[in-house]
């Protein structure tokens, strides 16, 4: 695969949040329309349509949402995929229409994500998350997502000597980032104090902590870069588009406070890419935690190991810190509609290297975005650079 | 692409039927690993996983399949995605694992189907097999997959004069061909009054005229043609391997005793192999209802427009008949484990390819494969031919 090849020309989006009940697939052609407009190609130039879609079967009795978005859009005879890889659904997809244009199946490529969860009962969200798990294995232990998240801080803190007020900087710093972004479900200005007094969760984790429960899509618009050119719009080159799986067990995990999935998927992106973690201006990561973002950024070799939740307090991840992560507000405060989240990253990152966005990152040249799945089992990595128009 | 670089090693499959309860990822990993030593290939070498499933989630609240079974089977880090097209989800999975390999992305693939049904309560079920159907349009129709083939039985009847002795004749052929295949779930031998005096399910359809709800998974392992030769393995070369979509909603067919999706598909299948429908030694298609047989062998080119029926009664799609229809014993026999059925084809045709089958069609040389998921929003065909060791 030649991902340099390949640009993102058009992209769009929902806001996320509550949408009162609007059908999955509602949305997600919502997203899409405003993707192929803002792309401006015509429907009949869509050759392959992927959209990544984790939970719609338990929580909406609908699957086939890939036939059934193309449908509503008119798209031509093409293949249309649903792609799942839990929580990593939206960048599993994107890789894929990444690769049906290098590999020359098409020259362009509509992704889409989206996931409705807030008409469901807490119940049933908790039931269907837990899709994500290897049940077999680890659904006998107690353990849910946030459980996995806590042990890991814990690990975090006897290792590294990581505090409750480091990680509330990251808390405060993505819901501060959320204020910014129109689409961002939880955006907020919260005081160390608010954090470290809400309810508890799962030991350490406390309210603030954790993603909220979220309806959404996102969709993006890819085409061979040069078809780009000459469409007089700033296209964002993909450098690199890297897939991996980790355990799916949580026994399987060598180090609970990394993901290997995350490790290997990073160097391969940055060895395909042709750069470094030093040439990253901004990154949209899997923060469905706040401890989620220091392992992550720490996987992902953009700050150093053990250092996350430091950098986080000392302002070093802010949007003009030294790498800017997740300036959408990410998961914490942006929202997670799981099987958008992915797609929605490369969203925010397009924005970004456009200049375009409402939370800016100076002179952004260089994107990365991660998406992580299920307890580590599945992982993309993406790189993104300002192209020219 | 260039399908005919890649080439069929390896195959593995469980039995389809009732497998009590045991866990859907269990099934798969078999079925996986019977493939892999079927193939003589090293799990080091294996480059992607693709695993076609449909309603694990609502069935088993268990998704992130794809990386379970690499888990279990202890495949290397490499990318694993599920992919979903209702019915078509096994084929959807074929497909993508022979884009890895045509276009380079690995030299060896492993394709997994599976599903488990038994276990769930006939309202689950039915249930969960609506997730097929695009039911913001037509779930308030109170349509469900018998009420449609019902429909087209009836257009069928209408226009071509298509008699229930006639239809008979294809649930006696795939039950009888099943009584032959070790793997079916279903096979019997029915005299046209044993059929004609079952329970009626939706008018004209009868008990027999439809698939049994099943548990089953299959397997295949996927090489780039060179790296077949020398394997003292006769490989069954791909010659084509095509994707399409149709309309989503009922109301969107402009005929409903035919479907677009397998039409196009066919036809663009035939042009990507270089071969006509008379090439055709034997065909595995989707017959989920006897009716369906009758509509795909016409829609397929290999029976003449409204002479599906006709051509069972006549004893022509029979093992030893112009055109070998379901010689597996298909869904309505061996069964239909949604997610594994697409896969399970294949795994039929390549033992035909090699002589190898329990139920074989003489000097078969070229088979098709057809799988159609939902009211025909997607579908897979496939065209292989018998290698050389």
């Amino acid at each position: 695969m030649r991902a340099g090849d390949v640009a993102v020309l058009g992209i769009g989006s929902t806001t996320f949040g509550r949408h009162g009940g609007m059908p999955i697939e509602e949305l997600a052609t919502r997203a899409a329309a405003d993707a192929l407009r803002d792309a401006g190609v015509e429907r009949q130039e869509v050759g392959a349509l992927y959209l990544g879609n984790f939970i719609s079967g338990p929580l909406n009795g609908q699957e086939v949402l890939a036939g059934m978005v193309a449908d509503r859009l008119g798209l031509p005879n093409i293949p249309c995929t649903k792609v799942e890889g839990a929580c990593a659904s939206g960048g599993i997809a994107f890789r894929h229409a990444v690769l049906a244009i290098a590999t020359g199946q098409c020259d362009v490529a509509l992704v889409v994500g989206a996931e409705t969860m807030t008409h469901a009962s807490t119940a049933d969200v908790t039931a269907a998350l837990n899709c994500a798990m290897d049940n077999a294995s680890d659904g006998a232990s107690g353990l849910t997502f946030p459980g996995l998240f806590g042990m890991a801080w814990r690990i975090h803190a006897a290792r590294h000597g990581t505090t409750r007020r480091q990680v509330s900087a990251v808390v405060r710093k993505n819901k501060r980032n959320g204020l910014l972004n129109p689409l961002a479900q939880m955006g907020a200005e919260l005081s160390d104090e608010m954090i470290e007094q809400s309810p508890m969760i799962c030991d350490p984790l406390q309210l603030y902590d954790c993603c909220p429960v979220s309806d959404g899509a996102a969709a993006l618009v890819l085409v061979r870069r040069d078809r780009a050119r000459g469409s007089g719009r700033l296209p964002v080159e993909v450098l690199a588009s890297v897939q991996t799986r980790g355990a799916s067990r949580i026994a399987g995990h060598s180090d609970l406070a990394s993901f290997d999935a995350t490790v290997s998927a990073a160097s391969r992106a940055y060895a395909m890419g042709g750069i470094g973690p030093k040439d990253v201006d901004l990154c949209e990561l899997h923060d469905c935690f706040s401890i989620a973002e220091v392992v992550d950024s720490e996987d992902l070799g953009i700050v150093p190991r053990g250092e996350g939740a430091a950098w986080a307090a000392e302002g070093r991840t802010a949007v003009d810190g030294e790498i800017a992560i997740n300036p959408s507000g990410g998961l914490l405060a942006k929202g997670h509609p799981v099987g958008a989240t992915g797609v929605s990253q490369i969203y925010e990152a397009v924005l970004q290297l456009r200049g375009q966005h409402a939370n800016q990152v100076k002179n952004a040249e260089i994107a990365m975005t991660h998406n992580l799945g299920g307890t580590g089992v599945a992982c993309t990595v993406s790189l993104l650079r300002r192209g020219q128009a």
